[in-house]
């Protein structure tokens, strides 16, 4: 592996969880969505494991047939920076929609959040799957996809280009002469484009992080380009180690022709292991787990994925009924995947509903099982490292105390953080502020 | 004074402060405004003091003439959730702008934090004075003064409305049946107004609050109107106590007109106290700091309120020139009360210069002093509290420790928190979910 960086980790702290039917479960506290403790906990106990990240996801919209978890949950800028102040060395990943919010007070809010951790913030951009944010927003309509990764290729250079507003030795605070700043060091963005003009400058300084970790969530066309010219790092999600390879290719391929090296970003997928001290154990609690989802609700959550699309008109054990373009608008990736493998596996109604409300990984079984496998999907470069997404909140813990340590002993993790700042854990540069680099060019 | 509430305190938490050489001061950590250390300090100060709550000022643009404190500082947001962590019984209030922002994600944030801190959040909205703001958010125009008013009263009914979305009793959580929340208890906003139509409901619960505290800071017509219909308490500033007291009657008056009582508004006009063992030390303590600023810096920052104004062609110890009509246009009262008062004392343009750059209040003297006329502010109904704004920050620890002990022992402050919610220690009433209270008045 040469000089290849150590495995990176980070965790979904996804309070009740993303399985519909998780909160069910009789070691869940059924408030953890809402509940500081609870998060402060989760952290601290991803933190005790040496993680690069804790990761905050989010959506904008809710209807009765939300899962239980995005009904009632914190909004990710103010529970990252309650958690900056429970932490010391832990990345802090929150998403937020380049669709409807502005640059200007993103771009302050996770500059503010990298100077209150001490540089540990990072910003998934997403562009907002679910066509109903446009009514909470006073939008006669929801951007088409390709529009929406228009608006965010543009909205991430205004951005970056807020966050370079100040150059690094700009705030002189010259007690004795009385000079706060050096005029030259400060520099307005102007950007006049085709969604946004922002004058700037940014009124927060550049942190040690440069500019805060920039994550890139979707695995369409539009989205790997987005990721290849300006992510530091992807969270993205396969089935299979094939899959994750290509995809790891890709994408690797990508931005090594955007002109940026194949170190520039950071590739994790999210896996949600599935821990027993026996492979039997492991599949009683998949199926404990499963056990909890009615097929209502399954049919209800499959809905979602396409644009809430009702399933419980068709019968549940005939084959997967025939969808044509619904779905295409929303979470493109993940609707054609399920059609595909519903075709490919002659699958009911009734099993995809089950199947998609209770995925069954590969990665359920004995801790060095899941270490194996981890093991290999790096090695195999599938993976740069990856998102922990425990299936049931309280299973962090376990992976924590029982995988960790095995991939510590077999030198793929760290011991200690080699860093205190998100970047420094994940062997990411400091980016030069653009208008430094180009003075000395010119010097 | 019968069952009126005891005295409020808040703390404006202010990085390197109002005053624009106060960073130059040997106490002042030059960097306070990003300093998550010092904003924790400061808070926790405050909290030892039993303040009612801390308070972060905000704005959305700034260029050279800008004031230190304003050019390189944290988001209110992200330090107030950060805060929320690091404290446990003070409020938590911070300004946001309805003219640049949208409802939707203010409320949630709010919200959030709400959540975060256990019932401590506020929310000061704003309508934001710069023009200069327009440019930093994509808009051809910045509104005019009446009509960000209509902006923000608009905005404040959606925000109060999709804080409504959930009945308190909504979230049922029964493992057994599965039932996680109640749908009758969820409500839509469906609110389609002159600027925002807004579906809702907001993917957050209420909080022990019911609503955060509203708070409103503009003393123009426009202001108190939107403070009277909606506000739960206002920050103001006055020279005198004839117009502190004045303002009191005009913003309880209106209340009452409203349809709401004289106690569910909560009036704390902002001071700067300067304290010293003798009255002598507090002058020189004055002085000090009036010190710090040069004679140019305080021409440009006189220069501001005029239009930008270049002072500097004036011979500087002549009388205050005739300036004619410059300076109507902007900030009309200030400018109106500079020359009157310039004329009234036959100042030089120095000594006027100056003394705007640092305002010299009635608040300078011995802790004995200042309590006097804090007593005589409020008893006098001029003020339900204060916002202690420390002209250097490291003054709060004075207020804490030399007048707040006078303050209980005259039966004025609380000894102990009433309560943990900020709205309890406030004294103001949880605000009945309105869907809840229609069908009580239904049955």
């Amino acid at each position: 592996m040469g000089n290849r960086k150590l495995l990176k980790l980070g965790a979904l702290i996804h309070g009740v969880g993303g399985n519909i039917s998780g909160w069910r479960h009789p070691d869940v506290p059924a408030d953890a969505s809402v509940s500081f403790p609870f998060y402060k906990q989760q952290a601290q106990t991803a933190e005790a494991g040496k993680f690069d990240l804790l990761f905050i996801a989010d959506g904008l919209y809710i209807n009765e047939q939300s899962i239980p978890h995005f009904l009632n949950r914190f909004e990710p800028i103010t529970i990252l920076s309650a958690l900056a102040a429970a932490t010391t060395h832990i990345g802090l990943v929150g998403t937020l929609s380049s669709s409807y919010s502005e640059p200007f007070t993103v771009a302050r809010q996770f500059g503010s959040i990298d100077h209150i951790s001490g540089g540990r913030a990072g910003w998934n951009i997403v562009t907002s799957p679910l066509e109903g944010s446009a009514r909470n927003y006073s939008k006669a309509q929801h951007p088409s996809h390709d529009e929406r990764y228009q608006i965010a290729e543009e909205y991430l250079e205004v951005v970056r280009g807020l966050w370079d507003s100040w150059e690094d030795d700009a705030f002189v605070r010259d007690k004795e002469s009385g000079v706060f700043f050096n005029p030259d060091k400060l520099h307005r963005l102007n950007h006049l484009g085709k969604y946004f003009s922002i004058e700037g400058p940014l009124n927060i300084a550049r942190s040690r992080q440069g500019h805060p970790v920039v994550f890139q969530a979707g695995s369409s066309e539009s989205g790997k380009r987005l990721a290849a010219l300006s992510a530091d790092a992807v969270f993205t999600g396969h089935d299979t180690i094939e899959e994750a390879k290509a995809f790891y290719k890709d994408v690797k391929d990508r931005t090594v022709l955007a002109g940026r090296s194949r170190d520039d970003i950071v590739i994790l997928p999210g896996i949600g292991p599935i821990i027993g001290r026996t492979q039997e154990e492991a599949e009683r609690k998949y199926e404990e787990l499963a056990g909890l989802v009615s097929i209502e609700k399954a049919l209800d959550y499959l809905g979602r994925f396409f644009d809430h699309h009702d399933f419980r008109q068709y019968p549940l054990d005939d084959p997967f009924p025939e969808l044509g373009d619904i779905g295409a608008n929303s979470f493109r990736s993940g609707t054609d995947k399920i059609k595909r493998y519903a075709k490919e596996h002659g699958l009911t109604l009734r099993q995809v509903a089950l199947r998609s409300a209770t995925p069954r990984t590969a990665f359920i079984g004995t801790p060095e099982k899941i270490a194996d496998l981890i093991q290999q999907w790096y090695e195999e470069e599938a993976a740069d490292g990856f998102i922990i997404s425990p299936p049931l909140p309280g299973w962090l813990k376990d992976f924590v105390e029982l995988v960790v340590p095995i991939l510590q002993e077999r030198g793929l993790f760290r011991t200690e953080y080699e860093s205190d700042t998100l970047r420094g854990n994940l062997g990411l540069r400091v980016p030069a502020n653009r208008y430094t680099a180009a003075v000395q060019l010119n010097t």
